[in-house]
């Protein structure tokens, strides 16, 4: 390619809406434009290593046995109804009538359409498992889209669902996949680390996300240094050290005056705060009132409460009133009845708990689970941190963040029993096929790359998706005796199969080392007057910035074994 | 690819619902099925042709200078606005609205997506000519979607548009894409005539579809078999021989009684329908009446006569009494004033006119157009029929029948004129840029190639465009000899690089030849018992059906010759 013909306008200056470095460095090199909020262009640069990055997810489905196929993006809202999803989902389900008032959906992803395309093609075990998959642009109405192609309103995904006869099945697909999903973040150049994720609005038990680190994620997470649990804030779980408060045989009633707030029974009593008990008073999403207890030193993780309580909210003054409850001096004993009573998972073990009275200006110490109180359950509810304990090897858990480029679920039957896909069993038993779910973002996985490999002066592609491997800089491209050099060497090196561009343009040699460096093709060969003078050519590693001087004679091959040598 | 795993689910009988033979035989090999009206899967064989199509529609595009890019589907409807297309496209145009209530389109086409893209990067003439192209998902809201993917709500589709300095530029880009659109078609194997095309909705001068011969198409095209004219009847033009009616130095005024229609005026005057003349009463877009005149003999063209009085419609009896005009009477001559009157071109050179008095029971012979009436304008107005002359070279003119793969438009300046895209020329003049757009129908092309390629047993897939180009048949597949002849065969054939599927399935040889046949992989290697106790198989040409046999060890080898020959 000659980079004179090439569509891809550059920019001077930094565009001001741009917060992340992918979103600032695509648009500046000319990798993007956006059309409207949420939606961008992939000028050619970016459309080349889109079709790289989906040339691997390709290969890498292909080899772990799955079909690609394409599904419509408009999608029967009726399958949408039957699933549920439809009235779940929420404002970012784009809507679309046709002309006779019938409703579709924008795909956003595709278990309906699915599991309604082969419900009545399978109808034996013999003909599990299936794995099919497909790359298409996805739509989601989000309400503030921004970072560029991190979160945009259409953005490309690959979407994969396995179908398998039982639950063993289905974690034989599921790991498949999830290997394939570690090799193509690998192979894409991307540092991810697979963490434990709730599964949102998809459904299902288990599943995996990969983060790209990135300091600008989204996605805050907590991984081990020391073995290999990682999981998002959302999902993560820790085993707290158990802190008690002042032991006793019976419950002591103690007054408190004014002292409502965490910080404030801790210096009353002289306690670490995590020996104290925080309530928090909630309308669950049925609409009833409830109590979350959790240590006093931790927050209340809202995933993990929305997972007991539904669409919950906490309670405001008149809230609080009606439910007979005392700002500051809520505890799980004396409560009102019909209150439901869920305590952190992390406090079942502990004894002797201080809390709150439920009486103005009164705590109660010595109050001990099972004896003076039963929650309706104990469950994970508070947030993990930073320095936390691993839950596996209590190593000090890492905070990161993380961009989700990638995840897995396990789905099990939620869309094959509620659209009736069954197929008979081994003993002829009719049963719901049980499914898995793989989503790899390519367009994200994009914008990831170029957070994870850029610096001052642009981008710096891994070689495996850039959009040519070589650019070839001839300083005075239409002069002899360059003109000829870097003619003969494009030809040598199209011949070798090194993708190529050429920055054939009369611009100042300035203009052309910054333009290359901030599209940051992974090698540079500069043709320059002293060089060929001296018939040497200068070889610029755009990572390292390092450069060597090459005959030119050579430097075909030399830089065609270090492109072959990096595109493993 | 072993047929067993494969996700090709074939059907027994014939569906219902399909009319043609593409849309019945996708249908029944397992290579599409139907979510919804006009909204197809396509299933993994189906998927590994369409890829094949847009390979070869890449290629030719990007050795035609043309850059790949993606734009969004979602289209700001406020592009569509400035371009007036937005009122203009009618129910066809799939319309959204955002939880914000921005309201979008979702892109039939991007002329104004691009358009909008290039014009604040696009300053010089120097960046001229350009020539940007995509492939993607589209949209159009038929309102009677059918044929399968002959006529679908969501279609892939590759369009381009070019941007060129001025007209000779422009003429420059579009031949140069209707080149590459022939070998498109050449390539995947499609029988298709370019024709002289109208340019409906998108607009512009001048434009060439190019249809796939089909007895099934949609489109009614003439084309003539001594030159290259081809056209399809919407824009079809003739040169019809003048025949006159009787010669008479002054107007004739005859008493006609009751002869109303054409049929009772040339009996009445003993002439051919040929020289009378038809007035056909119409109300114009504007809401004007109006009267078209062409030969006795001819139809009125609806496309054209919309090009000359927009969105028109007959009269019916009561706008025949309110414009002053008595039915099976009307001529050209004492016409109610503020009446329009255009008459076909082909009128123009005939000097003794046949036509209707404006008077009951009365007709008009030796009107002279000129000194006894002025239309206000000669334009081409009826329809070309088989046996009518072709317009450059006089031979009769043939019939045929076909479906628009893909067509090729001059748009001019009527998008960047709208939009404001404009450049500066040589001479440091603010111009708009002269615009092309080029459309292929990738799965359309799908059915079409189908359309062309089947017989009873079922499809016939052009080598170049075959999901698999060899089936490998072996019929006693888990026992020996058997099993380790074809593993052995298929092993060779995929290191001679041949895409090759195994039909491993325990079904019985009639059930695998008549699938085989039904899913048209254009050659078949058959190991039947027979054959391998003397050290033989089959193949056959599933064109020709001819069969021959080959020595098993080298059967990999005579095969990949045929496919290789057979791919160019």
């Amino acid at each position: 390619m000659l980079m004179s013909r090439l569509y891809a306008p550059t920019l001077k200056e930094d565009p001001g809406e741009a917060e992340l470095a992918s979103h600032r460095l695509l648009l500046r090199a000319g990798f993007i434009r956006k059309q409207a909020a949420g939606l961008y262009t992939y000028l050619p640069l970016a459309w080349r290593s889109l079709k790289k990055i989906e040339a691997i997810v390709r290969d890498e489905m292909d080899a772990a046995g799955a079909q690609e196929l394409l599904m419509p993006i408009m999608v029967d809202a009726q399958l949408w109804h039957q699933s549920g999803r439809y009235d779940a989902y929420g404002p970012e389900l784009m809507r679309v009538s046709d002309r006779h008032d019938r409703e579709f959906v924008l795909g956003p992803t595709h278990e309906e359409t699915v599991t309604d395309l082969v419900k009545d093609e399978i109808s034996s075990y013999r003909q599990l498992p299936l794995n099919l998959y497909h790359i298409q642009d996805k739509f989601r109405d989000e309400m503030r889209p921004r970072f560029g192609l991190i979160r945009g309103r259409e953005f490309i995904m690959k979407d994969g669902y396995s179908f398998d006869a039982d639950q063993a099945g289905l974690e034989k697909s599921y790991h498949t996949m999830k290997d394939a999903y570690a090799s193509v973040c690998e192979r894409c150049g991307i540092r991810a680390l697979p963490v434990v994720a709730d599964s949102g609005q998809i459904g299902g038990d288990t599943s995996v996300e990969f983060m790209a680190l990135a300091d600008a994620g989204e996605a805050a997470i907590v991984f081990c240094p020391q073995c290999d649990y990682a999981a998002d804030d959302e999902a993560a779980s820790t085993t707290l050290p158990i802190v008690e408060g002042p032991a006793s045989e019976d419950i002591l009633r103690v007054a408190t005056p004014g002292a409502g707030s965490i910080a404030e029974v801790t210096e009353f009593f002289g306690i670490p705060a995590s020996a104290t008990r925080k309530a928090l008073a909630l309308i669950d999403g049925d609409g009833r009132p409830a109590i979350a207890i959790i240590p006093g030193d931790r927050e209340l993780n809202e995933v993990k409460a929305e997972r007991v309580f539904g669409d919950y909210h906490l309670m405001n003054d008149e809230e609080l009133e009606d439910a007979g409850l005392i700002k500051g001096f809520i505890g799980p004993v004396g409560l009102p009845e019909d209150l439901r009573l869920v305590c952190d998972e992390s406090l079942h073990q502990s004894h002797y708990w201080i809390c709150g009275a439920n009486e103005r200006d009164y705590h109660l110490t010595g109050v001990q689970p099972g004896r003076d109180f039963e929650p309706e359950m104990w469950a994970d509810l508070s947030t993990v941190k930073a320095d936390d304990p691993c839950p596996h090897c209590g190593h000090p858990l890492v905070g990161a963040r993380g961009i989700e480029v990638s995840q897995v679920f396990q789905l099990g039957t939620k869309y094959s029993e509620a659209m009736g896909a069954t197929f008979m069993d081994r003993d002829g038993r009719e049963r719901p096929l049980v499914m898995g779910c793989y989503g790899i973002g390519i367009s994200r996985t994009l914008a990831a790359a170029v957070e994870q490999h850029n610096d001052d002066q642009g981008i710096i592609w891994p070689v495996s998706i850039a959009p040519y491997e070589v650019a070839l800089i001839p300083l005075d491209p239409h002069k002899e005796p360059c003109e000829r050099a870097w003619k003969a060497l494009f030809d040598e090196l199209l011949e070798a199969g090194i993708e190529t561009i050429v920055d054939d343009r009369d611009e100042r040699p300035g203009v052309k080392f910054a333009d290359n460096d901030l599209m940051g093709f992974p090698y540079q060969i500069i043709l320059g007057k002293r060089g060929l003078a001296q018939g040497v050519v200068e070889v610029k590693d755009r990572r390292s910035g390092e450069r060597v001087d090459v005959a030119l004679d050579q430097a075909a091959n030399y830089v065609a074994g270090l492109v072959r040598k990096a595109r493993l």
